[in-house]
């Protein structure tokens, strides 16, 4: 009951502040060291390094990965039958307590968060210290939770740094070495953008779009990370086995196609409501939904904290196996965003449409001036990257827990909208998810509410998602009960 | 000689903390209310909003030349003289301290930043608050130092706001009204890049850079502002008289004058000096280099507030009408950087220079991994925009000043170069301009030293400055003289 408790508690207070980042007195013998300490130190670096939206995606859930990775790694000895996926000890007598556990999982987290990101040495050191942890204490004496922490987390680093996504960036822009001026993630695999950010040559194909900051600097899309497609995945050999239907409607010689699924995503923006705003607001934010669904889950089922690591990892493991399958796809298809469409199909015409913060609905929209209600994402849109991974994280996340019970109610204070500050909603309110299934399904449509996706990227990054999430919950389990 | 002090500490606060946004007991009748507080106020604010590294020349400079011309404007009926350049009034009789003047000049800086910046307003209301004056106070009297302030402000932002840089976002990218989504300082022209950011089909021609933030999201620069050009200029009507030759060097078809430039600046890359790093990245920085300056000069020729004001209006007014030349010539030739050049010639067969922080001289770098000392900037190379505001400036304070004295010692602390952190400069150092000149002749020289220009770029850069730092000296005297 007290994980229960806690769990809740520390899912209120990541909402509420993100930049805690530090804990005070941690409790080992009855803590959950992700939930009260990691989580909340890992996600204001994320939120800060890498994705001040926690919106990209790909990035956010191979940190996510590879941290849950040791965690499971690192406290499969103090489990029955578990293994680590690169680990493997004998296993120990189960203690009384869970404080080896914490202290492991304290352990293998400053390893690999060592490795991802090394210039915020100082946030893994003072996370270590305080909660009373030596972060210069290397043993890999796998008789001690200091060692099996250290271990778990320097294989997942060696086995993982170099996986494909170049987080070195040893690979340089044409596949050779990089000897000099390495860049970490850089593409590799060549990806070049069939149309500029000017000009629509290939109505067809991704444009990327012009972003700015408001002051002036402005800056062209690059799709991001394009050789994740090439990443190892740990549930299935080859991503070449999963398949999304072409994107015929995406088509312009289908032109009656083409029109009809950009009128459908002018018809979600001119009859949005408040719900379905904070419902794609919430879904473009990975850690609020897809990570704090995991701290839900966690206290609906009360999970003891060796089961809350075996989900986190589950779900996360779900959601970057699928990605690494919808990053080939969405390369391979290389689909037009809506915002392209929208101005290619309309021109300067008026639509009928959102017509910015606090504007509700208009209907003299020069198309060519048209936006989203959420910002567009830096890569091709087809299938719905968001839409396949709560697919394969609610289907994991139902498998383990043998019921479909979110029940999850998250309040929204008045004028907490991060797209129309001060306005959305009008009054207090809430999002209501009773079930996982509600969940993966709001996730999907949330997309097209929100301007990004044309329907059918939808079903198309489901379904991926369904297949692979079936997938990790096999690999999951079978390291669960030490037949991997 | 307290102003001397005064605005010495000032420049070394500056340097040292440009976060500290309060002013502690400033002193209305003997204090510097530019140099010691709205400066420092309106530095992080830039920095934050704008340009991290202070390097985005054209939108600091129209942020520092609408600030100095309110400041300007505000005090001018306190000179036996002067009348502004957007608000005229009577002159007042001489005052004994400089109070109203103080007061006048933070009104008008508040009207200012208000529009400049209008997301920033708790920052502008504490600024003032922390010197006991009322933001609130929206008098327009001229009877007093308030109304002038606000007045002075008012009518810069009233003849700025639609001056062609598009700060509103009210014209559209084609040209037309926005309507919807207005996007501030959106481009209107239609400039695209000849080159994409992954292949050089116009070795002549721009190419865009791909720039990271180092942890995996990948942007393709956009040319900034390239409406900077139509912008309307103070001190002449119209830059169409204003040319540079044609960069014969940056065409490809002349190969050895192409290869000759970019072995050139590989040279000069081979062969970096500490001091040439440090002035490199201390010109890179247009608050440390352009900026700070004139705090020097105030110290150094003992400037009462008034001349203070009169110095800084002229040398940011310089730059920026400078700017507003370079940026269509940098329009019209849309020259080729370095990168480009080198990878295009070399290709992956190796070259000699700089091989990276910490790297020194290198033999076997690839020459389509080379990357300048400097982060390249994000619009076209020829002319050098650095070059020609230095020369802008330094002209123009030459010639105000009476003398070329500048007699600056910059400290440099052992390892506090900004790209080799801990590394450079080995021991505690300076650098010194001992005058303007040397101090105009290094900012262009550590263009090439950067490896963001070829060599050629420089003297066409200086000699369009110096014609307009003269343009612009006419322009200052004639409104301090009253015959504008």
């Amino acid at each position: 009951m007290h994980i229960l408790r806690r769990t809740r508690q520390a899912a209120i207070a990541l909402v509420s502040t993100l930049a805690m980042g530090q804990a005070h007195s941690f409790d080992f013998d009855t803590g959950n060291a992700p939930a009260e300490v990691i989580i909340p130190t890992i996600i204001p670096v994320i939120l800060e390094d890498v994705s001040p939206g926690a919106s990209d995606a790909t990035l956010v859930l191979r940190n996510t990965t590879l941290v849950t990775n040791a965690w499971f790694d690192a406290i499969a000895p103090y489990h029955p039958t578990a293994v680590g996926v690169y680990t493997q000890h004998a296993h120990r007598l189960s203690e009384p307590t869970d404080s080896e556990k914490n202290t492991a999982i304290f352990y293998a987290s400053y390893q690999v968060m060592k490795s991802l990101h090394p210039n915020r040495m100082a946030t893994w050191d003072a996370m270590m210290n305080s909660v009373g942890l030596d972060p210069a204490d290397n043993s890999t004496d796998p008789n001690t939770p200091v060692g099996l922490g250290n271990l778990a987390g320097m294989n997942v680093v060696m086995n993982r740094e170099n996986d494909g996504m170049n987080q070195l960036g040893n690979i340089a822009a044409d596949g050779s070495t990089a000897t000099y001026h390495r860049v970490p993630y850089r593409d590799y695999t060549g990806y070049k953008p069939k149309n500029t950010a000017y000009d629509l040559k290939h109505p067809s194909r991704w444009q990327p779009a012009i972003v700015s900051s408001g002051n002036g600097l402005f800056k062209v899309q690059q799709f991001v990370t394009p050789q994740l497609k090439n990443v190892t995945p740990y549930s299935y050999n080859n991503p070449q086995k999963f398949h999304a239907p072409k994107p015929w409607n995406s088509f312009v010689q289908n032109w009656g196609g083409y029109v009809g699924q950009a009128q459908a995503v002018l018809d979600a923006s001119a009859n949005l409501t408040e719900q379905q705003k904070l419902k794609a607001e919430f879904f473009d934010n990975k850690f609020r939904s897809l990570g704090f669904s995991a701290l839900q889950a966690a206290g609906v089922n009360q999970l003891s904290l060796m089961d809350f690591v075996h989900l986190d990892f589950l779900v996360n493991l779900a959601a970057f196996d699928t990605a690494i399958a919808i990053w080939q796809e969405k390369y391979r298809h290389d689909a037009v965003r809506p915002f392209s469409a929208i101005a290619h199909i309309w021109g300067d015409s008026p639509v009928t449409s959102w017509g910015g913060p606090g504007m509700g609905t208009v209907n003299d929209m020069p198309a060519n001036q048209w936006k989203s209600y959420m910002n567009v994402a830096d890569h091709p849109e087809y299938p719905s990257a968001s839409a396949s991974f709560c697919a394969a994280h609610a289907l994991a996340a139902r498998e383990f827990l043998g019921n479909d019970n979110l029940l999850w109610h998250i309040p929204i204070p008045a004028g907490h909208s991060v797209v129309e500050p001060g306005l959305t909603p009008a009054a207090d309110t809430e999002i209501v998810f009773n079930t996982w299934t509600e969940f993966e399904q709001d996730c999907g449509e949330s997309r097209v509410w929100g301007g990004v996706h044309f329907p059918d990227a939808v079903p198309a990054g489901q379904a991926i998602g369904h297949e692979i999430g079936a997938l990790a919950y096999d690999f999951v389990m079978d390291h669960i009960q030490g037949t991997p």
